[in-house]
């Protein structure tokens, strides 16, 4: 395939995609609607924020696309480590905070970057992306389940990627000023997937949009499942104070972030990742052997390739999903 | 004075000022007593931190000392441009949030470090510090008299410092990526005042103690006069906007938290500063006129160097406090 032909049809789907997401979960939330922000950037380009608030299932979330261009700042440059300033970059991004906390937070963001040389030829693309599950209660079905879809989705180009993007993910989405305390119980992510001899444009765009495409049916029989679930005053404290941990991660960690901070992008849509309400409890520990301490002992020890490779032999968990 | 004094005088200083400031605390809340935790540092040193929560007015807040010494770790050098890696520091924090969205939170870290060479002997020392107050409802009134209260400390040691280290606290405590919004209405805030030929330590020591006691004279009579105003749920969740601005300066570009997450200092003292809730709703604005309004646009202008000169002037605000 031709390069010039990747971005127009990397950017079909994001915002195909971005549809499909928005229709699906107005669906399940059954209340709320989304609501549409169209943005333009100084310097070149804009996005469009869609942000669904206080529906039956979803507390706050967000489903937005961009697609930015112009002339990359030099702390960016550097970042990158290229001489060449003139970029293109656009992407998905999907973060989800459900009401009840049994129901898991969800991110995925699917980008592609190119970068050009003064007469506008490309030097230099990339894709990146991924997808992680943040529950403040772990289910472990759930955990395998969420990383089964992915899984399959990777492995129809190759078996050896979801091993690799997976470890990417737990390394990635990881509080190292926690004690390397996971966000979540992670899912995939990979970057700078360079268009080149080894790598066709093709496979890696169509890579992405199977990862893409696997985020609904990774998600959403999990959200059914545990939707109508009770829960407490206590369970929402502790989901509070998970929340805490995510925003920690997000402002102290997220390259993402960062780089909409760096490039000046739109402050709320960068923002609308943070939970609606977030809690910190002095030096919190959660009682031995309770729901709390098994969740966190998850953030600490992760989801293994051995407990998802295994998923598919339990008829059960086939059924509960 | 002999540099060696500095050290122990600034150490008895803070310790004697965190017991002061805790025992004023509990008088006033009324109900909530401090926790104390003495931790160790890896690599040398530790601390006291004592935490107040879920008082009268006090929801949660922490009065914190620590003496730290070691080696600097490399990013650490770096950062204070020095080839000299063994080091000490030594510094009280506090940081309070009031339950009343009436009653603004405040922050105050006065500080002291000295670098050595391999002899051990003092080859650069200097302190740091600074307070300022971040009220969610800003009357002006508290907001120059806790300037007042700091500039009258000031101004014992030289009518130029006031007005730089306003200047600075300004500059300081900025959400640059909130389009330069100011975290609250300021105080002082000065760095890197080194002992040498020019800033006698004697000088320089006072000078932190003359500020660092005044704290409790410029925020107590602020709490008393409106700990009782009343309030609305509405007026909570503004306050929760506002603490997630806290929550962003304090992950995004604070250097003190910056410096313990660095020098892997004790999370649960270092995060102290975060506070118990916090929110975000996307793209948030309050109407126009409101009180949330009014006081945003003291967020964007700040306060002036005039408003606090003018206002002993104003009787009716000596009277109110």
């Amino acid at each position: 395939m031709n390069k010039k032909n990747i971005k127009q049809e990397f950017l079909d789907f994001i915002h195909r995609l971005q549809d499909e997401i928005c229709t699906a979960l107005e669906v399940t939330d059954g209340k709320a609607k989304f609501k549409e922000e169209i943005w333009k950037r100084e310097g070149g380009g804009g996005g469009i924020t869609r942000i669904i608030e206080n529906g039956n299932v979803f507390e706050k979330g967000g489903v937005n696309t961009s697609a930015v261009h112009g002339v990359l700042p030099e702390n960016m440059q550097a970042y990158f480590k290229t001489e060449h300033k003139f970029f293109f970059a656009c992407g998905i991004s999907v973060v989800l905070h459900p009401f009840n906390p049994m129901v898991p937070t969800v991110h995925a963001n699917y980008r592609y970057f190119e970068l050009y040389d003064r007469a506008g030829n490309i030097v230099d693309c990339w894709f990146g992306g991924g997808a992680d599950l943040t529950p403040s209660y772990v289910f472990l079905e759930d955990a395998v389940y969420f990383h089964r879809i992915h899984k399959m989705a990777c492995d129809i180009y190759g078996k050896q990627f979801y091993p690799e993007f997976k470890k990417n993910c737990d390394n990635y989405f990881c509080n190292t000023h926690r004690n390397n305390e996971a966000r979540g119980i992670g899912g995939i992510f990979f970057d700078y997937r360079k268009v080149n001899a080894n790598q066709d444009a093709h496979d890696l765009l169509n890579f992405s949009k199977s990862c893409g495409n696997a985020l609904l049916e990774a998600y959403l029989p999990i959200v059914e499942k545990n939707r109508a679930i009770p829960f407490t005053e206590k369970n929402k404290k502790w989901q509070g104070i998970r929340r805490g941990r995510y925003v920690e991660f997000n402002l102290i960690h997220d390259k993402g972030t960062l780089f909409g901070l760096r490039t000046n992008g739109r402050i709320e849509s960068i923002l609308m990742s943070l939970p609606p309400v977030a809690n910190w409890i002095y030096d919190f520990e959660p009682n031995p052997n309770s729901p709390e301490a098994e969740s966190l002992e998850y953030f600490k020890k992760g989801i293994s390739i051995e407990q998802v490779e295994m998923s598919c032999k339990f008829p059960e968990v086939e059924k509960v999903l």
